[in-house]
């Protein structure tokens, strides 16, 4: 056993867990997503600036709002899934910071003052997030569905006008429906990914 | 029982797992990094695009190549921990969409033709990637030192000369040393992050 995990959760997170492209009708309730974020908000991100923010999408109108701005490919689906979350990396993240880094609240202004280093960090740290939340809702015994096929712009002018926020994925989740995914696409053998210096 | 993954994968994953400033000397094998990439490279990408390159760095001569372009207060661990990988996004990773996306073998040169539109996807994807890669890293039963502090135009100069890969990230892999950690920070509480519409 190389690994510590156990074969179970593997699965469950990774091995048999798939991108779902249809669901069930099963709800997806407020109580299993705050269990998602609530595990899923320990992952390291710099400075523990956490700037990922989650708009849940619930209501049929901010649905339609949604889905006009998803490439048509992603439609059927962003119109059908029992939940789908808009994920979005918050640039003024940094008011936070001096809570949410005390051991050294001037990286606020020190490292983040300027909004191009707040947009290129938060972008990241926020991509970190997007990971995790990905595994957590597989983690919850849920199927998601990520997409980054949008307008991102329209999507960012309707959810968030404010012009604080970018958002990085739109993600379906719900338990997964019928036929709801095809043959496993290939990954790349080891050797093609890690070098050794 | 809101989760379906068990408690003490949970722990292992995010309750409990910390990012490591300092190491003991046990060394991490290549069989443990095997088995940590052919975990996380099931996770999902756009296009399974699967961006993301490794380079172990192992030899003390590279070891000290890497050290001199990280932050003042990164290059301790860094020069100490047993294993250093750093994490880049490959942008010439539209090459293997054919073979990685044979639904869509054209996606190649219809989304990724031009190197702008694979440089953004491929920094996302590649960030997805470092997330999933930091959960891998505590699958193994080890911890990881996540670190954007450092000079990314030197890296790449000094690790990608080609100027093909971006590095994302640089991780400090190994077992916990002494005091290996300090209090954890505060997170953001569920209300901040999550919003329903």
């Amino acid at each position: 056993m190389t690994l510590a995990l156990d074969t179970a959760a593997q699965d469950l997170l990774f091995r048999e867990a798939r991108t779902a492209n249809t669901f069930t009708e099963d709800p997806v309730s407020d109580e299993q997503v705050q269990a998602i974020y609530d595990l899923v908000k320990y992952a390291p991100t710099a400075f523990n600036q956490s700037p990922l923010r989650i708009v849940l999408v619930r209501s049929p109108e901010a649905r339609e709002r949604l889905v006009r701005h998803m490439a048509e490919g992603n439609r059927p689906k962003t119109a059908t899934a029992p939940l789908v979350a808009v994920l979005a990396a918050d640039h003024e993240f940094h008011e936070e910071l001096p809570r949410l880094f005390p051991k050294f609240p001037q990286a606020k202004d020190v490292f983040f003052g300027e909004r191009p280093a707040r947009e290129k960090a938060g972008s990241f740290n926020a991509a970190l997030q997007v990971g995790y939340f990905i595994i957590g809702v597989r983690a919850a015994g849920l199927a998601a569905g990520p997409m980054t096929g949008f307008d991102a712009a329209g999507i960012d002018k309707e959810f968030f006008p404010e012009g604080d926020h970018s958002v990085l994925a739109v993600v379906n989740i719900g338990r997964p429906g019928v036929d709801a995914w095809q043959e496993r696409s290939p990954r790349l053998a080891y050797e093609e990914v890690v070098t050794t210096v």
